[in-house]
């Protein structure tokens, strides 16, 4: 039992606040700035100073940080990069200056798992010099993605070819102009049992039949230069080479992709809810209201001591969560996973609300805190709602006593 | 003890139920094309099927319902209003279609109530016929507004002429091209009490040396058509004939405008949460993961029960408060407006929230839920915020104990 | 829409008032120095304070106030006994001096509705004057009562007679010297329908064949000198004519019997909510910690505002059922009645609980306090669970939509 | 970071785990039915099964577990000990018969600490070899012991005496016939600055001058063989040299003492709390209602999923805590010591409520799931309200931004 992060976790994280520090918060302006507002996702550009602030976090080594292989980045275990990930999770910005956003990482993770060496070549290496992006369609509108089971769209395989069709309304990344490629998740085989009829392919971003119906907005915003791209695939035809691991395996790659992407998810949701308590204390030390500071009326301090507790108690649960994925693999940590993936975004929506409400309606024209709030309302919600882990965790413990 | 409402409530309820289903729910989507949408405010217009929906409103006298006065509408006590308001509260574009929406209604009472002659003549007359809108500007930057003793911007009595200085950035309406007019709250006398050195002055939209800084997001939104200007006041000068009721009597008005605005917001609320909480159960029984009906899994039928529980409780106290002010003035409902002002918003959030969540990631990018949700959450705020109010409300109950 | 108890109601609730504050208040103590505690129920007696006090009021007219019916007492309506009954809530003692209290009210009630002219005699009669007392003998143990087709024990008709055997549990009032008569619900024909299968039987107290396994504790109370009987029948033999109604219709009876009943609860739970509300005001005001009184530290204050908000809310959902029967019946009031099953004792728990929090350890010794949270927790068990309570609420609001 | 306990702590939990089932689960009917209940404390036994059992623990070295020192047990660290402790949690007898339970341990940690050979000698050895067992008096009734500068009781130094009066009303232990010293805080000099005021002195259970005015019923339980008292000190003498560490260092001793006991109190009831997740476990999987185990019904799957989560949360801030007080001391542990101290206990009351529910009315009468709400809701005052503790977390928090 020990609670100190590794020597080596403390000088990454220590590198990484100084970057933070230094590089990356003094450009968030700079950032904003630069970016392109629009409806039309076409116009979306990226501002000039994230290429810059990626060739420097680069140029030092604070690069893929998430791979636990070593070769492109330092090759963390899921428990160093999880003290690596809370910071980077402090400031929306820092994610993808580090190779570390989604959906890269995950798609990334899947590409050096269980890729071809040509697809490791044409996509995944571009990939991990942060020279492309990618994106995952995977949700469907017209039925719940929460039981992939569900999943309709299809990738039949004819002669050399998949041809896909479909609607994926939740692709994430897809706005992004650097945007190449996207992980498609379909039918493959209606025959085949009910786990292994479906299949992943790699789908150019600019196949033909392949049409952006439109940006989702999220809590009112389309996510600029990113998006969520509600995308129709008709007849889109790739080779057949492009399937990754192969037809019908579709389901195997998804469930050893979701451990730690959610792990992930997590930890940068840590680092933001420690962001909205410190903005939470900040004003309420600063704005005086009926003579005195707001952190001395009434029950703020409750509020202030309730989201501390909860964030301590979350985070711990998170690193066990990484611990145990390092120890056991992703069936040694179910509980701890499905756990935190309810837990981590619900402390996060309620500390960023407590923070907007300490800041009276300034707080809800607040872009950094309607920030925070939209990345826990959204992960409430992304990669399985609340209600299906809840579910998941209590069959994990009702089988301790079924089994008997 | 008689929990039916009025006969005439009951005729009114019907028309504008019928008004509702007939015409306005059939146009939301026309209103939604034709509105224009820019981050510049300036050009922002009013959709043509607004105008003329609002003909049709006033041609069958669903017109004015909010005022309890009966020269210029049905003249509805509070109780009677609160039915109306409800349904009202279903759509978001109804409450102006009937010429009930803030601020202006709380503009026309305090015009109706304590205007001069000459007032009414150039402001009450137009809002009241729907020609013109107005504005509220109350709320600064740098003060607390929930302690209104805060507020430092100065509306100076300079001979004949009122010079008016400071920033209200939350002034609703201010982006309306038909806005036509404000009212500032400022200070006249910084020698006089606490209580007495406010003013209301009527400022005309177009004057010289008011600035629009910009329209305010809200919840990511700038609300077109309306929205909430910050709003810079340097040197603007009007005439003294613009004070209203008279200096140092800015308190005295917000007191008398509150009580009824907070209820009207509180019923619409209360309409709102009930459409979100229809939206929720249409998903329920619609929707079909593993294998059931979103309605048949997990705890989904207590999250039901738990909103409709909550919605009837709080119409109840709702409805309580207009009935007390009607009975027995402001004062008289001093406990059930606080009440009230805490515990429907934060049903109408919690039940818009839940609502969002049975609809998965589709519920994050639905304009009305995104709606309800947003209503909910700026009442919080609105008016005063919930931490105020639950002071209030302990205040008069611990009152009965330290009398003694 | 009128939230004045009517003339009748508060001339009554005035008159109760005054008997409880001079002399039911002053009584407690001597009513339990009276009291004899044992773990033997047959030891148990009745403080002769608590019959003096029933004499006095029944002389002066405050009697049978549950009672519809005006011939034994006022002949309240729901609605007018509501108000009656929210004052007797204060006081543990008060329902019994006014012969208003559980089991004996619905057992009365249903004597007084489908008893013989016999029945009526022999145990109506008795009850309405306050000289015996009853039990209703329905739980069994090794069931979920909650679901009442579950029941299991049987009362079989053989010839005249019929033979009575089971375990009822949790027969209320089983321990009081003064109990004669138990209404038994059990099975008479195991081929009829599940709703139709049952009947409801009086069985004196002294049967040959019922035995009293045990009082049964609840939350650490034995209840002297009530009790609920853990109770055993074995081939207990009764006349034919013992049936209420006739055999087969126990449902129908219970149906008819549960939601005046659910009402009186709580209402009286109203009552008790606001005794604890005082408790933790008067604490708050009067006790200093850290050089304040307690209402001045931290959230104390969100706490009392969140329970005057609660019970007042409670209190309005609760009055509207009572309405609703009144007007329309058990089946107009089905969704209010299954409403404050689920709320008020809801309310009662926590509002207690936290007037134990506000009184620290001595809180935890605080009989009032006890007995008032012992209430609350009682109650959100019996008579149908939570649980069950709240789905009926999902299931009658989901009939809007499966309906169409 | 490694969440492995050591593996000394392991072995340790496998014997207790066994002696645990093998020993002590086997024997808690017979202790229930060795054990007198009686309203009056001097008719307390201790059931002979527990000194067999003591004698049994000692025998193999399960004995003193508490003590980081290693001369009277193994000597296990505060993060080893906690994961035996929390074994110790799931059955109320087991602390008692590894001589490991309240308030023994804090008093031999003080003895241990901080006593003079004599009075190691008298009081200390006993203590250790489960001869004798002590009080500690400190809470008194007119005041907040919350705010522990309220204490009142005197010491007052005469001459070679010590002259003790003043009431303590929560001395725990004190009805236990073995108990034979109460370690009593009280004002030494008045004239002495807030913090250096007070001492603490060893007072003989059989003093002169010392009486039990009752013994304090907790959630109306008395406690047997243990007991709360109610203790009245008039005049009682004894020597100075009882007096521990001096004259004016009763702060400095209970600061010393709160820490360790806080953790060994929270790491109990985690233990508690999987008990009562274990009840409501099996109860979920076995009871039938509606056709279905009670595991399948609505949201009680939900509720299950939350004790787990907030179980597995609470549990590994209180590892941290212990953790922390290894490495760090009790002022480097600080905010997590009064985080659990929030957190666990209303997680125990929380659990026990839930499994009480799911018991139906049963869960009221079960002695087992009684006693574990208990013991949470007692924790949720004793050794400092939770309103204290959440005021601690909240100004260490807010600290980090007023310093700047």
């Amino acid at each position: 039992m020990d609670f100190n992060h590794s020597e080596r976790a403390r000088l990454l994280v220590g590198q990484v606040e100084r970057f933070m520090q230094e590089r990356i918060l003094p450009n968030v302006q700079t950032y904003e700035d630069q970016l392109v507002h629009s409806d039309d996702y076409r116009q979306w550009r990226i501002p000039p100073i994230m290429e810059q602030l990626k060739a420097e976090a680069k140029a030092i080594g604070l690069w893929n940080l998430f791979l636990p292989e070593g070769e492109h980045g330092p090759g963390l275990d899921n428990r160093d990069y999880a003290a690596v990930a809370e910071v980077t999770g402090r400031c929306h910005l820092a994610p993808e200056i580090f190779n570390c956003s989604a959906p890269d990482t995950g798609n990334m993770e899947v590409l050096a798992r269980y890729g071809t060496p040509e697809q490791k070549e044409q996509w995944l290496n571009p990939l991990l010099a942060g020279e492309i992006r990618s994106g995952f369609s995977m949700s469907e509108p017209a039925v719940a993605s929460s039981d992939a089971t569900n999943i309709k769209a299809t990738c039949e395989i004819v002669g050399d070819e998949v041809v896909i069709n479909g609607q994926k309304w939740m692709t994430s990344g897809a706005g992004d102009p650097r945007c190449k490629v996207l992980i498609f998740m379909g039918v493959t085989d209606t025959n085949a049992s009910r786990l292994k009829r479906h299949s992943m392919v790699l789908v150019p971003r600019d196949a033909a039949g392949l049409t952006t119906l439109r940006m989702v907005p999220i809590v009112n915003k389309l996510g600029e230069p990113h998006g969520h791209g509600d995308m129709l695939f008709e007849n889109v035809r790739v080779p057949r080479a492009n399937i990754i691991l192969g037809p019908g395996r579709g389901f195997e790659i998804a469930q050893g992709r979701l451990g730690p992407g959610r792990i992930h998810h997590c930890m940068r949701a840590i680092g933001a809810a420690e962001r909205a308590l410190q903005r939470m204390c900040e004003r309420s030390v600063s704005r005086v209201a009926f003579g005195k500071p707001l952190a001395d009326l009434g029950g703020n301090r409750d509020i202030i001591a309730n989201a501390r507790m909860a964030i301590d108690q979350a985070r711990l649960l998170t690193l066990k969560a990484a611990w145990a994925l390092d120890q056991h693999g992703t069936f040694g940590a179910l509980n701890e996973i499905s756990a935190i993936k309810v837990i981590v975004p619900n402390v996060l929506q309620s500390v960023a609300d407590a923070a907007i409400q300490m800041h009276g309606a300034e707080g809800l024209a607040d872009p950094e805190l309607m920030k925070l709030l939209t990345i826990g309302r959204l992960l409430r919600l992304a990669d399985g709602p609340d209600e299906v882990h809840r579910k998941q965790v209590a069959k994990l413990e009702l089988s301790k006593y079924l089994k008997k």
